[in-house]
Order: structure tokens, then C-alpha cells, then sequence
């Protein structure tokens, strides 16, 4: 592999003229040595995204974001000096940094982040945890040459300072800002968008084929963390992988964050069974060359890790066994580990080494970091901020800081459940997706064993669910819209073909505000409705939600679904009623008017309730329908509707006929 | 746990009585020693479906069946004497038995799934590899009571030939016949229905934990396959299952049957890298009152099987690591085998110890299993019926033996590909879902290097493709409609939401004939029609597939789909054309008519030349169009179709006015 040190590949260094050469807060681009073909300072800041490699319409999208960047004086305003990360432009220039200068750059990184994301502190811990590993990588490896993959929004902040994004942290996750994960519009430095929390290695591995089969030599680097291998997708594509034997390595980064923050104290394995033998290290059974390079690595970062691995099991059944090799082994990958994951030395160390090697194959290097490896003054900053530690609640951070005292949706979903559940002593809750919102963490505490929450495992949940109900049971699965998009085939075969009773709550529906299109909820009305034995609704406000809760505990005899969006209820005084099951199929009338209908379903009930309260000051009287149900339709509810009135659908307005009673309109 | 021999818990059992219990074929139903509470006899079949336990509908449901069943005299016709199963009507008949009777009965069971099965060879493989594991399952545990869950399908027919459902084994897959698969609307003994080959762990954990909070003690028994391996949901189940800690027994039928025949002979890591190290014996590292039991265990199966248990490898890195464990036990569950699963003494050895113990946590049993075990006269039968051995072809059994001369749309695909293949240097294939269909196997083999089948992985299938896409390849990924839905979250945030080129070939579209609602793929329109980027097209016959291909080869800034029914192609006689690329969004008018206008989509366009050719002959003058593109939809045609005509849409005919423009019709 070519020196893109020397080389300067990537045509999109920068140097320093303008303003932005040396600021008041000591920013100095000092970077002299490296030729300049682009000069991105004329843009307002240090950018790559729209280098000659992107394509059109990658560097239009991001020239949008660029025109909205605010100054940089308003950007850093108490920031302490960063000689070295204001050197820092793109990756390349970390290549001559010695490892005491690197370290300088990752306090100088762990100090920018925390004054960036100090409203977020969740998310600050784990963009910290990774900021040495983020650093060894980009100094040993030649992005955006070399392709660099992430599974995890928030593990990406130091990458993206270090790619070029620096000037834009702050707009995080805001409009017309950077996005909250990777995304290929966004830099030519992320090969590939963050999606659910497990496509990394799929990904990467069909780069390496790519890679291999074009004849090139670039490295495919993918970081996945602990909540990644709750999911079975990465099983499918390490098992994939050890077959087609390619070379790649797969970083995890295992920050022992385990799904349920108690786990550690409890004899049980973890949730995640696999994190708590992570820790062992293994011999290895192939790759004859690299073991002899491994030989070395293992030496070098031996060290004080020894005690991480477990011991010697002597328990054994009399027979003797092969020397033990880990799931990652079994796999088909070659796995290098426990590494320090603070320690610089030991990770450019293994990194160089392996990315040293041809044909080595997959392989898995483990490395150990800690949320809570920051500088002391950030740590207590952190720790006042937060007094609640090592919940994953990243997509949730900002409406549990913003809405202290908003009741959301899901807040009245827990109050409802848990009346229901006095009603009905079997009901039990299962829970999946990427995280768990708060409002839930009450159910957790009060079902203790009924509430069965199993991260990343949508397939498992849903299958799950329909073995409880097949036990006897009354399950609710409660999975995020964008999430139950993982579990599609689970809810067509194992509960709807089955006709059997699950009651899904689908959270999330709808638009996320700033989590953005990764998790958008947009498609479960349309793909859950096309099933048939499903019963599909939704709540136009708080009290529907309370009597839909109802409905759903009451229906025993098919699978049943509601959706609720993100965010706060309706009315601020809301007094929590006991839920009324509702009439299968049936739709109700808000507001009787003459001239226009509007039907309404879910959230947007509301807002055809705003436009009737507009339009009735212009004289114009108009009939508020709630749908509802999706699925059955009320067809009733619907010719009614079409009776001598315009019907507003899709941005047209239609005008019936009289005769009219199967709802096709003539149009006028 | 009570013992169902002496209790009879379950109502169901039949004794004797009419014209069945001796036939002239040794028929006998001699089952004194069991009192009877109700006559199946009068129902003409030994049969338990139909139970107390089972709810009306499936009763109802089932009872058509029982109607359609032909005479026993019928179905018998060149059985050997099978005077051991003839006693076994229902499982309870079987605790009984002697080792070596139960020997007898297996062999008996061989026997009579070789005759019923002679024209499926594969099915009967995969059949007759669990006789015995099946035998001992019963034998060992009071199914209705235990539950008892099955991932594949061919595996289960021993399983319904002891569960009441002998006599109408011949009526496999045909109309109201039974399933190929289980079916808790078919018998109490199916506790799940099989799905698509991964759902039992899962399910059944559910059950276990339903189990638990209800305070009962039956058992929980999932036999899972090794393409089970490949599937990531098993891993989510396993992880879950070691986490929860609940009894329930995962019994791994390995038969070694790798999805690439040709992998055994290869140096590499076999596909599912798992299978390749499954021999291993592991230790373990908690239970410890099980791990005295299964000290007993170990001892018993220990003769002759040794040798599987690979080397000590001494290799190790200069560390000292744990004694190994498996991925099963790294995922929680204790480890116990391989047993011979062709040896009952050792399967009810193994399932008797582990079947007594109470808190064990989850257990994987290791049987290892040989298709071609078998009795030695069926096997030259079979041998001689089946030259090509190895593959997993079960669902595709019929359309291979009875359309040898029938051109299919898959062959049409192959074909269509190799020939874009000599204009795209960069086209690379990638193939998922539960098994491959005889027709790829030429793309198989002509690709070689790029074409990538990684079985029931679909969702790592789909973002593995993206990946390559995105290292500058152009792929193909073929996916049958039923299991594209296993990776729809892949479809949507890895490839549409990046608008990342992938070409989604989605074969078996639309109902798929005798493999049942399991494999039919009905919802892929809806589903992928509601995606942002994505191009929707199907081909009305076979020259527009051949186009369609070429469109999709061509497109190369989006990602595109198209399907095609399972089955022959419309024309006898075709001629294969080069591929012409389609302009994208555009329909075409196939036959011009005045008064009524058939607008068809894909294979039903078939149907409307039909009708159009029908009514012609009644004087009605019919326009036929075809749509080509779901998404985007030619809306020039619809208006176009629209003008002056009568529209036939959902059953009903619409008749628009002369002023329509948006399609939306006056009704009359």
C-alpha cells in the first residue's frame, strides 16, 4: 500500500490563509508541509466533504450545510487551546505525529468533545471511550484510501473532527448540520452510513470482496461495539466472513456497557452472554504467518492484561477438548486481544501489524475501553451532569433534557400498561431496539420478570413474544418503528400467518426530529397493514392511546398493532382515565360539518383538528373524522364521510357524488 | 413431571374398533392397554388433531381435510408389514417399547417414508436422518404436554407420522392435504409452526419462560438444523436463552450436510464456519449439579467418538487462555455431545439424563446425523433415483422432477445475466435465502469467484451487496420474495436510504403452489413500493424480464427490484434476445380497445390478454396495458387509459368522465 502520507492521495489538504490561519482562541492551521490543492478556508472551515472524489451531488447537499455554518468566533467561545488538533485538518496529518504528540491530540480531542457535547453527557461518554482507538486508527490506516466503517452514531465524533468536520461539531444532529452518524453525502472519509447498529462488517466485507476482486490493496477496518453483537445480523457476516476468507479487520470496541446497568452484580451471564467471556484469549488454529507476527503482538500487549483473562477451568468432563477458541474463532476470524483501549502504544502497535500482513484473513482485535477514561476536570463535570451512569440513551437524550416535565406518549403507554396489568395478571413485556427510552425504565422496575428487554434483537423479540403467547401468556412487544422494520419477516411468519395474539407497540412512529432518517419510523402503516391477520391502529391523542392499551390486552384471538409518535401528548392537564376498549374497525366523527371532511389517522388527527379550527373562522364547515383503524377500515365511516362533501386526500380536494357509496369520487 | 403413560393426559388416544384395526395390508391398531375417549376410527385415519385441546377452528379446519382423505386401501399398496408403527397411533404408544423395539419401529418408519417419499429424494433424506433422534424425543418426553419445535420442514415427517398424522402422509403438499411443515392449526403436537428455518429457539424460549411464571414443569424441546446456523436470528435466541437462564433443551441436528457440496474438499473454512468445528468436545464452566450428571453422560457416548473431537492445538500465543468453550457455550448454554444421532441407546441416554434434571439453564445436545443412513435396499433405490446428492433443494423437489423440460423465468434470469455479464465486466451475485434453486446453480459455476450464496443470512446478503456496490461493483442480489422480508431494515437504511445501486432480483414472487403460505411471497410489492429511492418493476413475461435485467444492469445511481413468479414462462418456443433497458417509469399498451381499458402489473398481465382475448370474442373491445413500473407509475398511461373508457380495478368497473386527468373516476 502506497504512502499517502507522501503521496497526498487525496487532492483535499488545506493550509492555512485567511482568517482562519491563527484565530483569537489560539486555532492555528499550521500545515505548511503538506501541498495545498483546495482551500477550503475560503468556505468558512475546514472541510473535505466536497473534495474532486465525492460526487455532485454529495458536495451540493453538503455545500448547503456549508452556507449555514455559523462564525467560528461564535463556535469557541471557552475553548481551551488546541495546538495540536488545529493542526489537524484530515487524517494525513497525523501520519509524522509522534505517540507523545498523539497523546497531546487525544486530551486535545477528549477537551474539544466535552465542551461540544457537554449537554449529552450519555453520548459524550461513548464518543470519549473511543478517541485514542479513533486516533491509532486514522494514524495507521490511509482514509478515505482505506475504508474506515462504524456501527455506532456516537463512536464517530472524534472521526469527524479529525475528518475535516471540526468547525461543524456544534450543528450536530441540528438542521442543515452534520448528522449524528456517518453518512456518505456527508465525507468521502465514511465509506459507508451507520444504520441500525450491526451492518459494519456486511458492509466492510463487501467492500474487502470488492477490494480483492478489482485487485486493489486498500484495508477495510470496521469498529462494531458490545450492544452490535446482541445482534444477529453480525453473526450472519462474521460467519460470512471466516468462509470467504478476505482480509479485513474488525475492531470491537468493548466498553463492558452492558444492556442492563445492574447486570454486573447479578450471578447471571450477561445479557449479552458473549461480552462476559470476552475477555479470554485464545490460541489460534490457522494463518501460520500470522500467528508468528501475532506471537510478537501478544508480547507487547501482555502486559497487565493478563488478568482480564479467565482462568483455567479445571473442571472438565474427562475428556480432552481442543484449546479453547472464542466465537469470534469459531467464526472463521483470527482474534487478537484483550487490548488497552487508551493506550496508544499498544494500538498502533497492533494495528501496524496487522495491516502489515497480506493474506491474513478476517480478523477481530478486541479492544477494552471505558466510558469514563476522560480528563479529571471533564469527569467531574460529567458526573454532576449526570448522576444516572451507563444507560445506552443516545437518540433519547435530548427530549429527556428538553421534557423534563412533558408527559410523552410512551410516558402514558407505561401508566396504561400498568393498569391493564391489574386487569390482567398474564400480560408480560418484551422490549427491543437499539435503545430503551426512559419512560420504560418504570416498567422494567415494576414487571421485574415480566418485562424481558433484549436490545438489538428484533427477530428474537418478536418470535419471542409469539412464544409466550403459544405459554399462555398475554405478551405486549413494544419495539421503535424504524426497529420493527428488522423484525418484518418475524411478524409475517411467526405471529401473523400463526394467528397468534402479540399486541405490538410501535413506538417512534412517524418522523424523530433530530435523530434524523436513520431512526425514521415512516414505513410500519404501510407494511404492517398488508398483513392479514392484523389488526392496525393508532391513537390520535392520549386518551385514544389509554383505550387502544385496552384493545390490545382485550384481543386474545390475533396479533394486533398501535403506533404512537415521539414526544409530548396532546393536552398539558391530562388525567389519566381507566382504558375503554374501542369497537374493532370503527372510526368516530370529532366535528360535524357540512361542506368539507377531513379523515384523519393517528398523530395527524390533530392536525386536520387545527385546519378545521382555521377554516371555521373563514366560514367554511368542516367534518373531523378519526380513523382510527387502518386495518379493518371502516368503510362505513367512509361513505358517510363522502356524503355531500368535498373530501380532502392527498392534496386534492374531491367532490362526491350523491349516489356515491363505495368512496371512488368523481372529480370536478 | 407426571408421566403421561400412566395418566393419558391428553384425551386423544384411539383404540381399535371398525374396519381399520386389522386391514388386509397388517394394519393394526392393538392398543388395548390405553383407554380410548374418543373413536378416531369413525373418522377413517388415526388422527389427534381434532382434539379437546385444540380450539375449534383448528378442529373445523382440520376436519375438511380429514374429509378429502382417500381410502386406506388406496394408499397402501406396496407396503412392507409394518406391525410396530401399526401400534403406534399417537406417542404415548411408544413409552413403552423396548430399545430394541423402538430399533424395530425406526426402521419400520424408513421404510415407510422411503415409499411415501420415493419422488423426493432430497425431502427424504433430510427425513430419514432424524428417525431415530425423533423416536427418542417421543420416547423420552409426553409431547403434547412438552413442547416439541421444529426449524425445518422435511425434518418433521417422522415426527407427524407418530403424532396421529400417518394416514395421510401420501396427501403431503397437496390441497387440503397436509403441510410440509408443522402446524399448530394441523395438531396439538405442532407447539409453533415451522417458519423460515430459524424460529424454534426463539419460540420456544418463550414458551419455556411462559412455563416459568405460570409455575408449571413441562419441557421445552427445539431441534434446530445446521443451515440453522447460518441464520442470525439463532444467535439472538441462544444469546437471549443464556442470558435468561431457563430450562429448555436445544438439540442441534447436524448432519453435516454443508450448503456447497463441494466445500468438504476445500482448504477454506467451511460456509457456516460453525459446522467445520461442531465436533469439538467442550468443558464447561457453571452448572454444577448438571455438570455431575453429565460427567455420566460424557462416559456413555464417549466409545468411538472421540476421534471427532479435533487436536489439542499447542500453538498458543504464549498465553495462557481458559480451557475452551464453544460458541454455544460463550452464548450460555451448556454444551453436551456429539452423539450418534442414529444410536438410540445413546439419544435416550442423553435425553433421559438431561429430560430429569431441574435448573439445568439451557442445554445444547450435539447430535451428529447422515443422510444416507439408511436401510440398505432404499438406499440403492434412492441412489439410483438421485445421481446429484448433497444439495438442499427441498421446496424446489417438485418443480425440478416435473417441468425437466420446462423453461423457467429463473433459467430466463441465468441466461439474461450471463449475457449483461459479457457487457458489465463489474456484475458480482449474491444469493440468500433458505435454499438455492437448481436453475443458479449455472451461475454458480460460471461465476465462480463472484457469485456469493450465503443461505439463510439474508439480511447480511443485502448489506454485504451494498458493500460491494459500494467498492465499485455492480451487484445482483437474489433474494425469493418470502425471505427478502427476513432483511427488510437492511433493504431500507442500508441501500435505500444511502441510494446505493444494489439490483434486487426477487424470485418466487406471488404464491408459490405447493410449498404453502411458508414460502409464498405476497407482500414485496407493498413492502419495497413504499421506499423513497427504490425503482419497483416486474416482467410480464420473459423477454420483458430479459429487459428488465438489462435495466437493472444499467441503472447505476439507485437501487432497483423487480420480480418473478416460481414456475414456466409464458412462451414454448422462445427465442432469447439481448436485453433492451427499458425507459424507467414508462408502461406500454399491449392490445388497443375502446370501451374498457385492463391495466396489469407483472405475471397478472397474463390474465388481462386472457380476459381481453375472451371478451373480444363476446364483441367488447378491451385495451390491455402494462404497467412494467410499480414505482415510478406511469401516470400519462393511467390518465391516458382513463380517458373514455371503462377501468376495471379490485372488481369493480369504473367509468371515468371525459375531463378526468388524475385517475380518479366518477363511479356509475
Amino acid at each position: 500500500m502506497g504512502s499517502a502520507v507522501a503521496q497526498c492521495p487525496h487532492g483535499i489538504t488545506s493550509h492555512s490563509t485567511g482568517n482562519l490561519g491563527q484565530n483569537k482562541l489560539g486555532y492555528s492551521s499550521r500545515c505548511s508541509k503538506f501541498p495545498c490543492q483546495l482551500d477550503f478556508a475560503r468556505f468558512g472551515l475546514l472541510h473535505q466533504g466536497s473534495s474532486a472524489a465525492s460526487s455532485s451531488d454529495h458536495s451540493t447537499e453538503f455545500g448547503r450545510r456549508i452556507n449555514a455554518v455559523p462564525d467560528m468566533d461564535d463556535m469557541f467561545w471557552d475553548k481551551v487551546p488546541t495546538p495540536l488538533l488545529d493542526m489537524v485538518e484530515n487524517p494525513i496529518h497525523l501520519k509524522n505525529l509522534s505517540v507523545q504528540e498523539l497523546k497531546g491530540l487525544a486530551s486535545e480531542i477528549r477537551s474539544e468533545l466535552s465542551c461540544i457535547m457537554s449537554e449529552k453527557p450519555n453520548s459524550l461518554k461513548a464518543s470519549l471511550a473511543v478517541v485514542e482507538l479513533t486516533i491509532a486508527i486514522h494514524h495507521v490506516f490511509h482514509a478515505p484510501v482505506d475504508k474506515i466503517l462504524w456501527d455506532v452514531g456516537e463512536q464517530t465524533y472524534a472521526h469527524k473532527i479529525l475528518t475535516g468536520r471540526r468547525a461543524l461539531m456544534r450543528m450536530m444532529r441540528q438542521k442543515n448540520g452534520l448528522s449524528g452518524f456517518t453518512s456518505r453525502f456527508e465525507s468521502e472519509y465514511d465509506s459507508f452510513g451507520t444504520g441500525h447498529g450491526c451492518n459494519s462488517v456486511s458492509a466492510g466485507l463487501g467492500m474487502a470482496i470488492a477490494r480483492d476482486i478489482k485487485g486493489k490493496r486498500d484495508r477495510v477496518v470496521t469498529v462494531i461495539s458490545n450492544a452490535t453483537t446482541l445482534a444477529g445480523q453480525v453473526y450472519e457476516a462474521m460467519s460470512n466472513a471466516g468462509y470467504l476468507d478476505s482480509n479485513m479487520i474488525v475492531i470491537l470496541n468493548d466498553s463492558r456497557r452492558s444492556l442492563h446497568p445492574k447486570i454486573e452484580q447479578e450471578p447471571k451471564t450477561s445479557i449479552t452472554a458473549l461480552s462476559s467471556t470476552l475477555i479470554k484469549i485464545q490460541s489460534s488454529k490457522s494463518f501460520r504467518k500470522f500467528r508468528e507476527a501475532a506471537k510478537g503482538i501478544t508480547k507487547r500487549i501482555g502486559r497487565g492484561m493478563h488478568e482480564l483473562a479467565a482462568k483455567f477451568d479445571e473442571y472438565a468432563r474427562g475428556m480432552i477438548g481442543p484449546q479453547g477458541s472464542t466465537l469470534f474463532e469459531e467464526l472463521g476470524l483470527y482474534y487478537i486481544g484483550p487490548v488497552d483501549g487508551h493506550n496508544l502504544e499498544d494500538l498502533i502497535c497492533v494495528l501496524q501489524q496487522v495491516s502489515s500482513l497480506d493474506s491474513m484473513g478476517p480478523v477481530l482485535i478486541h479492544v477494552i475501553t471505558e466510558d469514563n477514561h476522560q480528563d479529571a476536570e471533564c469527569n467531574e463535570k460529567i458526573e454532576s451532569d449526570n448522576p444516572q451512569e451507563g444507560m445506552i440513551t443516545s437518540s433519547y437524550d435530548d427530549s429527556v433534557s428538553s421534557s423534563v416535565q412533558t408527559r410523552t406518549y410512551s410516558d402514558c403507554l407505561v401508566d396504561s400498561l400498568l393498569m391493564e396489568a391489574e386487569k390482567h395478571k398474564d400480560i408480560v413485556l418484551v422490549h427491543a431496539g437499539m435503545e430503551m427510552e426512559p419512560s420504560f425504565q418504570v416498567l422494567q422496575e415494576t414487571f421485574a420478570d415480566r418485562f424481558f428487554d433484549v436490545g438489538m434483537a428484533e427477530q428474537h423479540a418478536v418470535t419471542f413474544s409469539a412464544g409466550l403467547s403459544r405459554g399462555g401468556l398475554r405478551p405486549f412487544c413494544i419495539i421503535p418503528s424504524t426497529f420493527l422494520q428488522r423484525a418484518y419477516d418475524q411478524v409475517v411468519h411467526d405471529v401473523d400467518r400463526q394467528k397468534i395474539p402479540v399486541r405490538f407497540v410501535i413506538t417512534s412512529a412517524g418522523l424523530v426530529g433530530n435523530s434524523g432518517p436513520v431512526y425514521c419510523g415512516a414505513f410500519d402503516v404501510t407494511f404492517m397493514s398488508c398483513l392479514p391477520n392484523m389488526i392496525v391502529m393508532a391513537p390520535s391523542d392520549e386518551d385514544e392511546l389509554v383505550d387502544m392499551v385496552a384493545t390490545a390486552a382485550q384481543i386474545d384471538d390475533r396479533p394486533v398493532c398501535f403506533r404512537y409518535p415521539r414526544g409530548a401528548i396532546v393536552r398539558t392537564d391530562h388525567f389519566m382515565h381507566p382504558g375503554i376498549p374501542l369497537e374493532i374497525g370503527k372510526g368516530r366523527v370529532l366535528v360535524e360539518g357540512k361542506e368539507v371532511a377531513l379523515l384523519g389517522y393517528g398523530a395527524m388527527v390533530q392536525n386536520c383538528l387545527k385546519a378545521q379550527a382555521l377554516l371555521s373562522r373563514l366560514g367554511i364547515e368542516v367534518t373531523v373524522a378519526d380513523a382510527r383503524f387502518c386495518k379493518p377500515l371502516d368503510t362505513e365511516l367512509l361513505t358517510l364521510l363522502c356524503e355531500n362533501r368535498k373530501i380532502y386526500s392527498g392534496g386534492q380536494l374531491y367532490y362526491p357524488t350523491a349516489t356515491s357509496k363505495t368512496g371512488c369520487l368523481r372529480n370536478n
